[in-house]
């Protein structure tokens, strides 16, 4: 159960600043699937165009990073957030993307050491090395 | 100002424990310098002998991701956290592993909207698709 | 499933330090529904009579805020711990309280965009500017 | 010390795409200020940009909560994920919108209340009520 | 630099609302000090209150929990919180109840651990096993 | 559903490095039950092994605090990151080593008031105390 109605097609198809980002979607992927975190955000069509922008201009776009690493950060991030539906839906897009089990793997590790290091530091409440400022 | 003391030089040649680790550490990393973090665990080397033979496993062993990839999740992960810490010392590191500053815009840019769309999803209690279940 | 046992009416009516908060709650709240988290809390009378008595004098009591702007921060705090019972609880509470669904779009869209500040903010490690401070 | 340089005015002068933000920064606020946040997503003009315009259509534009209630929801997600440059930033922005003390006062009862009950009903797991359902 | 003021003893006097909460303090600790949170919370004598005699009937009253343990819980969910005055005054809270350098290491390898496994068991989002329900 | 499998009894006897590990989990704590949580990581032996003895030495071995202590401190952080597998297991742990009901209760309200003070804390930006720091 959410706390927002997820639009359906139909309901899609009858709003017209909707049906614009959704069929950008559908274009952008090459794939008639959408997912249901779009079917929420279409209850605003302004923050739908905003944020479906913005994932087109972070994710998608050519970039420095590859995909996948952009993937395996968002998945880094949503574990952190407790988000349970961002990291089904990115862990997929990561495997869509290649990444293989090793990977997986090694993204876990990473995950839950650093998750570890973050919780001992600031219990310990260290101070930050001179070494590692920034010099401007 | 910490909660436990972060040992000096002299203080770690007088445990042979604690020694051994930070002796590792330096080898390992080719440097003389050990960072506060390591100062901090000293005072428990069983403590700090785990967590440092874990971060060789995962952060310095050769494995299935780059180390420069490893190091951006880790700032991921320390950012979602809030560990300020962990944020300088990782970033400090992925930039000696030779992120450039394209990249560090990318995984900033990457880290924000995954928060964004955390929120968003949790706000919405957004459910999963079925399409993002793994065909165990 | 529940990590506490959730008190039924008549559990509730054999326990007087318990029937004594929930004909409060009952009273208060004009309605006689009384959600599983009092269920759950009254396995501890003292810890459930300190709670609702808080809830009263935060969320019910008049006061400089409006009882709905009081529900909309309480979402937004409960979106960012990712609490999903009381992102549910809240946002109906809300919806009773009169939120439009325009305010719950805008709700969501500030929730949104301060994650996304929130992790940019720690992952630059921006120093707070002087201009911030309060005089004392 | 932050991870990122700050631009100085002088920096921002010579970067067209930086300095049409900041100009706009400077005209939507009527003031000269330009806080350190800004001065660190300049790094990347891209960034600074996306952020910048989606604050100015979450923050400043016309809709259906007051400005100083988008403040207060930003404070209260701030706090929840422990951003400190943010507390302070919208704090100092919610007085300067007229906050009161009784209002800040009631924000900061409500923002530990909602974290309280937050992780009580997490530690005990309760499960949704039926009655918060949406109905679609 | 806070968001409030913090009020001075002389402040404190002149307020009988917060002198009484202050007493108490003094009074219940045996000692002088008031530390810098109480001094914020004064702003909203109501809340100080509240929050005053809430500490009291948690961390001060008898109950089935030594009062060190209870110092160790509050250091874990204030560590977990990234909450910095609190791993602060609740470290030097236990120290003062007693805590060994033993005890204070295995509370932060606990704390490590639990904050590992916590990101591991949501990055696989692993279910629930049956045999955890409570049988009610 | 995970995002990843979880390895069947069959599975697991076909696989030395996991099968090592989940015979020294049944033989430590004298039970055939096997939860999920070990079946998830058991995808990446090496991560099953070092997750698995770092548990052996932190939780199992004798030490300065009681295993009973240990479990809440466990619960404790598990709540605060909001992880809901780790709450159920770990509150079952604390239950087959004789947590009371008062005791549950006792920790769920030293969580909540943690939560709370943290949350009031990191709103109003309190400085740490002099007094708190560590004579080094």
């Amino acid at each position: 159960m959410a706390t927002v109605k997820l639009l359906t097609d139909a309901e899609v198809e009858s709003n017209p600043a909707v049906k614009s980002v959704f069929d950008d979607i559908r274009a952008t992927r090459k794939s008639d699937f959408v997912n249901n975190f779009w079917r929420g955000l279409a209850n605003d069509p302004a923050l739908l165009k905003r944020t479906w922008e913005q994932l087109k201009a972070v994710m998608v776009a050519d970039g420095a990073l590859e995909p996948l690493v952009r993937e395996m950060i968002y998945i880094a991030v949503s574990t952190a957030n407790g988000c349970q539906y961002c990291v089904h839906s990115h862990t997929a897009a990561a495997r869509a993307k290649g990444m293989s089990d090793a990977q997986h793997g090694e993204l876990l590790a990473v995950i839950g050491l650093a998750a570890q290091t973050n919780h001992l530091v600031t219990a310990m409440q260290i101070p930050v090395d001179a070494a590692f400022d920034v010099k401007s």
